[in-house]
């Protein structure tokens, strides 16, 4: 694993979140300015090693909730999350000593690092998904029932701020702040689900900054070598091209706090293959030529075909060549109770999760040859 | 003015505060079960002059905010006010000394009564409106720029609390509490626009807590007697009898934590003469056969013709035969700055306001032949 974040990993860091984010976490690029800009003000971000975290240490995870389709129209004032993270903070009296991701994909890789750096502690190397969901609740650090998502905070892009001290549940905690969120512009900075040390070191997806990085760095190199970049990535992460087609339809609503929609895509090689792919935020079903290939917790990600670069769900459109790659899940989504919070019947769809075969790679590092 | 409210004011109290609250405040009949049952047990609540309220002492104004089509069907759990004056306590560090009616229409007139006898602090005589208004922005409290709404607190029916620090404007307040509260569940307690004693004298419209009770008391006096009890709660206001009819037409949704509609009211002496009024929580503008004959900040009643007894928007009903009564709104909400807040246009209606002759009664009586 890596031990921090350098300028230099932020281009990979993007390419590898992208990837991960299976289409949400929101676009890396504007986030990625900023990242570079925090890292030339302070110096590198130290990642803490999960396995090696003080367990009595305060943690509390970020993140920016909301639509993506709207945080690439409005611009990120840059302090919401800090201005939460300092919020919660005097609600509860305590200092934070290490910052947590609350899904590695996209920009919300890297919204936590920029936190770190400008609160002066460390983010830890993993995250609460191996991926991104559209939901607080589908957060692994909640599946123990110890940790719990309020109290939260948030900032928006102006001066408005809120604090939920408590809710009944975590989906009560997630109507609240996903409409929060909408009041105030579709996009805010959110602290929640704080946690000891201890807890952050038994639930979340270990290593998924490092893994993210090393991902990007392949795909890097792939490019400079010619290589099949697709396949390159499907590879890295256990997984396999599914399709390398067109975008031939996108249907896609801001509606309720998330881009909703649905895409399809027409193979290269026979126009009859058709994928259809369902997402909130993130890919959540593909179906080929109306079976399901892949699903929930699993990974659905879509790439430009020839270069590999990530496409977020707000940035499909019609005619794009890509790639869609399908990966399987941490490990940690696919026990029986978390299959309840981020199966496919958790999404409203009436489908049995059948898991492909592995799980996305745990020790921080991309599969090899 | 009264000193005090006993449980023998109460049914006066909900007939007054139901005819001043223009439609809007909620319906009284459930939050006057639960005054009666807190003062049964804590005995009378203090009503506190307005005009000998200490001037250092820090007080808060409360109120549920939401779609009282919402509060009709679901039961108030009873101390969602309290919670939220509480956790706003915690949050400024600061005790506060006397509550404040927000707005003294319907059942929002009782519940400060409620959460000053759970509190055990004194209840101003006075509001911040002098009848109700579907928008925080529009109480008088704010119009000198010197009180804010936030920070605020609010809490819902279960174990659900929201505070939010700061916002930008009012409008922005009411933005993010009015959300919230839809997402509690489309009713919530609120606590805000804490102020201190010197505020509260200068900005409330004042002693419309015993006003409430006189006219409710002069409305039962009225029934005992056989007198015509529409026309004599226009002349105990200063108003008059706009018309007398069935009511032919209501349309009513609840939208965005509000019901908002229409309904159309035919006279009893000539089907050709029809008032039509618009309503969003409270009645906004009435107008006969297309001329406008009142609107907002001027106060629409529409009580049962034969008892007195008001209607709400949320009980609006085909049939219903009623009285519409207009009434001069207070003082204080026809200054130009008021209006750019409270005037029909402030409700997105291309309307001048053009004033009831007179003024609300401003003493705590109402006005004797």
């Amino acid at each position: 694993m890596k031990s921090k974040i350098t300028i230099d990993d932020v281009n990979a860091l993007g390419i590898g979140a992208g990837i991960l984010g299976t289409g949400g976490g929101g676009d890396p690029y504007l986030e990625g300015i900023q990242l570079r800009r925090e890292l030339e003000k302070h110096g590198s971000q130290t990642l803490l090693d999960p396995q090696m975290i003080d367990e009595n240490v305060l943690a509390v995870v970020v993140g920016m909730i909301g639509a993506p389709t709207a945080g690439i129209e409005k611009l990120r004032e840059g302090t919401e999350i800090i201005r939460a993270v300092r919020l919660l903070e005097r609600h509860l009296g305590q200092k934070f000593g290490a910052i947590v991701i609350a899904e590695i994909g996209g920009a919300n890789s890297m919204g936590p690092l920029v936190t770190g750096l400008q609160a002066g502690v460390p983010t830890v190397d993993g995250d609460g998904m191996g991926r991104a969901f559209p939901e607080l609740q589908m957060c692994s650090f909640l599946l123990q029932g110890d940790v719990t998502v309020a109290p939260l905070a948030m900032a928006d892009a102006g001066v408005a701020t809120a604090v939920i001290p408590k809710t009944k549940t975590a989906v009560w905690s997630e109507r609240l702040a996903r409409n929060l969120a909408t009041s105030m512009g579709a996009t805010a900075g959110l602290a929640c689900m704080v946690m000891t040390g201890k807890q952050v070191k038994e639930y979340c997806v270990p290593y998924t900054v490092s893994l993210a990085c090393r991902l990007g760095e392949r795909v890097i190199q792939a490019r400079a070598k010619n290589e099949d970049v697709s396949d390159v990535i499907a590879r890295s992460l256990g997984g396999k091209v599914q399709l390398r087609g067109k975008i031939t339809d996108v249907f896609r609503r801001t509606t309720r706090g998330w881009a909703q929609g649905n895409l399809t895509v027409e193979s290269f090689s026979d126009s009859s293959v058709r994928l259809e792919i369902n997402f909130q935020n993130e890919f959540l079903i593909a179906k080929e030529n109306g079976n399901v290939v892949a699903t929930v917790p699993d990974m659905i990600c879509i790439v430009v075909e020839e270069t590999g670069e990530p496409i977020p769900t707000e940035r499909l459109y019609y005619g794009a060549r890509v790639a869609v790659i399908v990966v399987p899940g941490a490990a940690v989504l696919k026990t029986s109770d978390a299959l309840q919070v981020v199966g496919p019947r958790a999404f409203g769809y009436d489908i049995e999760f059948s898991p492909l075969p592995g799980d996305l790679p745990a020790s921080g590092e991309i599969l090899h040859d």
